[in-house]
This record gives C-alpha cells, sequence and structure tokens, in this order.
C-alpha cells in the first residue's frame, strides 16, 4: 500500500469475499460488517493518499473475538446473555487497532463468555478446523485461528486466560501470541478470569504479530531487534497429560540447539490454575447463573456450577502456590532467554469430543488441551504458539516462553522456528464443506 | 538506666514480682522464663556497664503474645496442637527486640490460634480484664494487653488482623497500636490470615509505642516529629452493629476539634473482611481439621469449618471490594492527616458471652468487638487504640488512622488525645482474685 501497488479498499474487499467464500462451513465469524470496513477502508485510502500514514497497521483487514467490545458492531460473548448486544463504546485494545489505521471487518466465534478451550461451544455452534472441519478450531479464540489459518484475515485479535490464543493458534497451524500481563489493556473485554486474562493477536507469521503487538501495547515501534543466539531450553516438564509422543517427536526437532531441561511441578499447576480460574470466574457469572441459567450452554453452566464450589480456602493455596511458581520461572529465565515446549499435547481432535487416548491413556480433551499453556498465563509471562510441524495432516504448535518485556526478542525468535521447521502444512485447501 | 538510677535486673525483678502477686487470677501469661529474664538483664546491666547502650529498649521488660515464636521458649498458639512445642528460632520481630536490649520474661495468652476477639478460647483459659476479671481482655492478644493494663511489663507485642491489638487494648485501657501492612516482618508468626496479619505493640502511652515501632520496623530513630494542627476528621460509618451510645460519646469528646465526615459503605466491608479471613485462616489449617479436629477449642474448629466453606468466588469478589475500599482510603487520608473513631463498639462484655444488646438491638459479641477495626486491616493502614475515657467503670477506647509511613505522626497526635481526655480510668487496682 506505501508503494501505492495496494489500497486499503482492495485488501477489504479480498477478505470480505473470501469470508463469503469460506466462512459458511467454518463458522469463523459471528458477524461481518461489510459496509463499515468499506467506509472505514475508503477512509484509511483517503488518508494515505492525503499523506498520513498511520504505520503498518494502516489499512489492514482484522478480526476481533466477539468477545472484545467494538462500538456499534454486535458483541454477544458467544452467549444468549448478550444476545443482540452493541456496545457503545470500543475497548481500548480496539479503539487502539482503529487509531492504528486497522479495519475492523467483523467480529469472530468464540467458546460461550471465552470459557473452554475446545472452540466448540457457542450460541452461534462451533467454529471448524479449516485443516479438517470435523475437528475442533480450539478456543476459546477458535474463530479469530480459523479466519486467519483459511485466509480470510491476515491478523485477528483473541484472549488467553489458560491458552485461549494458543491453543487454537497450534490446533489451526498459526502463529498465537498472548504479551506479558498486564501488557495490553483489557479494558472493554469481558473477563474470563481477571488475574489470567490477556489479549492476544493470531497472524500467520510472528513478525506479523510484532506491528499489531505495539499498537495493542500502545507503545513505540521497535527498532530493529538483535536476536544473536538466545539460550534456549527446551522444557520437560510433567505436565498431565502426557505428550502425544508424535508432537513431542516434531517440538524435538524445532529446536535441535536448544538444551534440554527438566522442569519439574508441573503437574500440580494444573489444579493451581482450574482453582483460581474457576473462582475468578464464577465471581463474574454468579448473579447469571442464579438469575437465568437457561441461558446458559448446559455445558458451561455446569462447568461453572462446578467451579462456584471451590472453597475460598483452595483459591488462597493456588495463589500462594502460583506466588512459588513464579519465582521458579523467574529464576529459570534468569538462565535462559527462552523457553520451548509443546503448546497443545494433541492435535485437534474432532468437534464435540470430552476425552482421548494420549500416549495410552485416557484423559479428558480440556486437560490435554490446556495443560502446556496455562502455566504461562499463572506465570503472567508472554508466550507464542508458531507451527512447527503435522502430525497426520494437522497442524503441530511449538510454544515459546519470555520474559516479560522481552516480547520483540520473543517474536524474533519464532520466525526462525518456522523458517527451519519444513513440516509445517501450508495453507490449507479451501474446506470441502460440512463434515460428516 | 542511662542515669545509673535504676538496673535491668531491678526492672525485671519487678515485672516479674508483679506476675507473681497479679497474675494468678488474670491469666496474661501462659508461660515466665524468669531464669532467662534474670539471665538477659544481667547481661544487659554487663554490656550498659562496659559502655554499650542499645537504645531505649536496652534492659525493658517486654512480654510476646503466645503465638510468635521465641527460641527455647514454648510456643503453643493457644491450641493443643502445639503443647510444648519449643520453637529453634526466634521470630523475625523477637530477634529485633532482642538485638535493641528488650528483655523477653515471658509469653502471653493468646485465643487458640488467634482466632478470635474475645480471647477467652485458649488451652491455658481465658484472660481476664484487669478492670474486672469476669469480663473479656478482648482478643486474640488479650494475655499481652492485661499485663500491660496490670502493670505486670511496660510494654507487650501483639498481632492484629482484624483488631486483636487495638480490641484488647481498648478494653483493658491500654494504647494499641499496629503499624501498616507489611512494616514489621511476620516471619515467625504463626499466621492467621495472611493479607491481613499485622505484628503491633501494647503499652502504657502511645509515647512508649515509638521505641518499640522503630526496633520492630527495622528503622532507626525518628527525630523529632512536628504534629502541628492535623487535619483530623471523625468519621461516621455505618459499621454493624450500631455503636452503645454511651461509647460514642466518649470518643466524640476525645475529638472536640474533629470535622465529623460521614463514611458509608462500611457495614458490606464487615461480609469483605469475613470473606478474606476465613478462607486464608482455613487455608492454613485445613490439613489440621482433617487430621486432628479433636486437638481444636470446638469453638475454633466450628468457625474453621465454617470459614471453609466459604467459596472461592466469595473469595474473589472480597478481594476486588478490599481493592475498591482501600483507593476510598487513600481519597480520605488525601483530605485528612488522621481519621478518628471508636475502637470498638461496646466496654468489656462478661468472658463466655456470645451476644449482647447494643442500642436496643441484640448481635453477636464478635460483631460488636471487629466492626470498628477490621476495616483498617482490610486497608492495611496504620492504626492506634488509645484510652478515651470509661464506661461503667470500663475502658473505652478511641481508634486513630493515619497512612502508611505516618505512623510516627499517628503516634503523637495520639498522646494528645490521651492528655485531652480526663476520664480515662487509671491503672486499676489489683484484681480482687477470681470472678464469681
Amino acid at each position: 500500500m506505501r508503494a501505492g501497488v495496494l489500497s486499503a479498499a482492495d485488501l477489504v474487499d479480498r477478505a470480505l469475499e473470501s469470508i463469503a467464500a469460506l466462512d459458511g462451513p467454518l463458522n469463523a465469524f459471528v458477524t461481518v460488517d461489510a459496509e463499515a470496513a468499506r467506509l472505514a477502508a475508503r477512509r484509511a485510502d483517503a488518508e494515505r493518499a492525503a499523506g498520513v500514514d498511520r504505520g503498518p497497521l494502516h489499512g489492514i483487514p482484522v478480526a476481533v473475538k466477539d468477545i472484545i467490545e467494538t462500538a456499534g458492531m454486535t458483541t454477544e460473548m458467544g452467549s444468549a446473555h448478550f444476545a443482540g448486544h452493541v456496545p457503545g463504546q470500543d475497548a481500548t485494545c480496539v479503539r487502539r487497532l482503529r487509531e492504528a489505521g486497522a479495519i475492523i471487518v467483523g467480529k469472530t466465534t468464540t467458546h460461550e463468555f471465552a470459557y473452554g478451550p475446545t472452540g466448540d461451544r457457542s450460541r452461534n455452534g462451533p467454529s471448524r478446523n479449516p485443516h479438517d472441519p470435523a475437528r475442533m478450531t480450539g478456543g476459546s479464540s477458535g474463530g479469530s485461528a480459523a479466519a486467519v489459518a483459511a485466509g480470510m484475515v491476515p491478523l485477528a485479535i483473541g484472549t488467553d486466560t489458560g491458552g485461549s490464543v494458543r491453543i487454537p493458534a497450534a490446533l489451526c497451524g498459526v502463529v498465537g501470541f498472548k504479551p506479558a500481563y498486564g501488557a495490553v489493556p483489557v479494558h472493554g473485554v469481558f473477563p474470563l478470569a481477571s488475574s489470567l486474562d490477556h489479549v492476544g493477536v493470531l497472524a500467520g507469521t510472528a513478525e506479523d504479530c510484532g506491528p499489531a503487538f505495539r499498537v495493542l501495547a500502545g507503545q513505540v515501534p521497535a527498532s530493529a531487534t538483535q536476536v544473536g543466539s538466545p539460550r534456549v531450553a527446551r522444557l520437560v516438564t510433567d505436565a498431565p497429560p502426557l505428550v502425544d509422543p508424535s508432537v513431542a517427536g516434531v517440538v524435538e526437532a524445532a529446536f535441535p540447539d536448544a538444551e534440554e531441561v527438566t522442569f519439574p511441578g508441573v503437574a500440580e499447576l494444573y489444579q493451581v490454575y482450574a482453582a483460581i480460574q474457576g473462582s475468578e470466574a464464577y465471581a463474574v457469572h454468579a448473579d447469571r447463573v442464579a438469575r437465568s441459567p437457561h441461558l446458559f450452554d448446559p455445558e458451561v453452566l455446569d462447568r461453572l456450577r462446578h467451579a462456584g464450589g471451590i472453597p475460598g480456602w483452595r483459591y488462597v493455596r493456588a495463589a500462594e502456590a502460583r506466588e512459588s511458581f513464579r519465582g521458579r520461572v523467574a529464576a529459570l529465565l534468569d538462565r535462559y532467554d527462552l523457553l520451548a515446549l509443546p503448546t497443545v499435547a494433541v492435535p485437534a481432535p474432532p468437534i464435540g469430543a470430552r476425552d482421548l487416548e494420549v500416549g495410552g491413556v485416557r484423559v479428558p480433551v480440556r486437560d490435554a488441551l490446556l495443560s502446556f499453556t496455562s502455566p504461562w498465563n499463572l506465570a503472567g509471562v508472554p508466550a507464542v504458539s508458531v507451527p512447527a510441524g503435522a502430525v497426520g495432516g494437522l497442524p503441530v504448535g511449538a510454544q515459546l516462553i519470555c520474559a516479560a518485556g522481552r516480547e520483540e526478542t520473543l517474536l524474533a525468535y519464532a520466525d526462525r522456528v518456522r523458517a527451519v521447521s519444513s513440516r509445517a502444512p501450508s495453507r490449507p485447501a479451501p474446506p470441502r464443506g460440512e463434515p460428516r
């Protein structure tokens, strides 16, 4: 666009056409506002013609998870509780995107209230994996991942409380990045669990995440980041459940020069995460559960009720355990620049599956999806998932962690991983219609 | 002692004699180590003779609440769970006292695990009010308050999670001071509720609290503090329950020049306090409750079990409400240097009482004791109770609050209150033996 070869109007038209052509079977979008997007694109082009350049997002079509408020555009949180809800104001992150010239084309399918990593329980139905529409996108930012993976938009915004950006990124074969806790304001983002909620971005490459991150965090553009040879630890944790051996092999091969570091005590963090996330989530929804339980998806309601029964003293102990874990992570990130591990223990499970076999053991799907990502929400450190290969034709993600404030180094290195790995599936063929 | 008129050995002997003469009916002490105290006193005198002056606490007898660890001296937490427990190390606050030359003469009766403001449930029986041994000291630092009020020691150390220093100070007619949250390390102090626990001091005057505070906080001695004319707000809150009208009258008269300020929204803080304190307390005791419930006092066990049932989401909401209250307190302490209000709504109730009448309404004794003090544990700001008068021959305390870091101003002003009030009962006559 800077060279005058392409206009924002062209790009937005392509995005809208692509959504129209591909989204039927994928259900990545719950709302598309073509008219507003075309208007904004024309305005962006007029500005550029007048010599105004708002930066690298100027004229770029962006999709926003439907848990994030957009002024004048329906925002339903994936829930009947918010059917037809039209916010009066943009969330801070949306406002920053618009100020940077980005064009919001629509809102993407979210697991109801972002309360689930499977991405298949939403008022508007499950989002579907572009690599196999019978399979989950993962969630809760499933629509954002599918929209980027299918090439409908180059960039999408999501939220990540236990992995909700990284999990669908891994299962759909795109890059999903959550900056450090607090780096991007959550004002206007419907809360899931306030001490764990992060705003994140999904894009085709880590390089593309950089400008969006800087805009969302309200930072001045970074100067060229020297990556050099970061000290990378490939973590071998006791995270439950066991990781699929093929997935482990792909991630191991993606970091041939990393030092293998055993990091125990991760298994118990899953209960720590559950106690904190559940208690904080129920604090948000207690009144809705009491007043209008019938408006919840039944599975979400069941899970909320269970969460409401977690005792306060377990929350207190979990908060203590989190502090201790943060200390251990800080010590590890003093010794290593980056930590590498799988993003998700398995490739995308079928939509609706609630348990599966991992290394010969039957485990709940939610545990298999969350166990490698949720510790880094407890720690509050930046984390990115990058495509690292494939198993059975389905994408596998590798996860990289760094210390807060070192996001630029993380993103610069993450793209090297992508370059090293030659087994990442390329953009999928257009989906073949509804799965059987 | 600096003038050579008095020795530490003399002072400690007087304290020990006074304890021997007075403590039978009062039960302020659970452990007295006369031999160790006399040895430490001789050492303090020898040091002074050799030209070493450790400061204002050099040679001063001090009593320590039995929830605070003392190396080689039994520390039972008021509980059969710790019968005969002899710690190997001093709590940080005790170590600082000893390094400042203070002489630990013994350990004072605490409500079991400091879990109760009545001071009448302890493995070693209730502490008794020197003004009327049939009445409560208040708690949980009841023994420390009684020991100072009866003149057995000039200084005692306590802990304050919801008022446990200030309440017994008010009911026994002495000064009780809790510095800001975190100002005195809690290492070696058995936890009650970790986000609310404070170490505090009890003495005859606020002036006497100053040197102890500086030692406990690890500060260099303060230079002369100019109080000037602080802006004082006399708070009229909706704290439950209503305050006894006679108590209100005494406190009002103690601050004739204060501006009356209505401060609503305090009533609901009592539930906020209960949710946080209960959840944190049960997190400490859950394993003991499961393993050996019979070792608890039955009332303490009942209260713990109730606390264990508080849901996590209520803890989360309480933590949010606390944050909002902290903001309101900070705003108020921008406008006023000091906030004044009653310490306790009623004079000392009879030992064992569990409800009483306040302003014509029947209320639980614990609520009547805690409702004016516990908000300042939520806020974490310094608070002191000073004797302000009497009702029916029983002491009434006035409470003063300031911003964190302004403890010296608080203490300097608190002694003015004492001087203004002429109705505070003087030191009680030696108690007349066991109550009927």
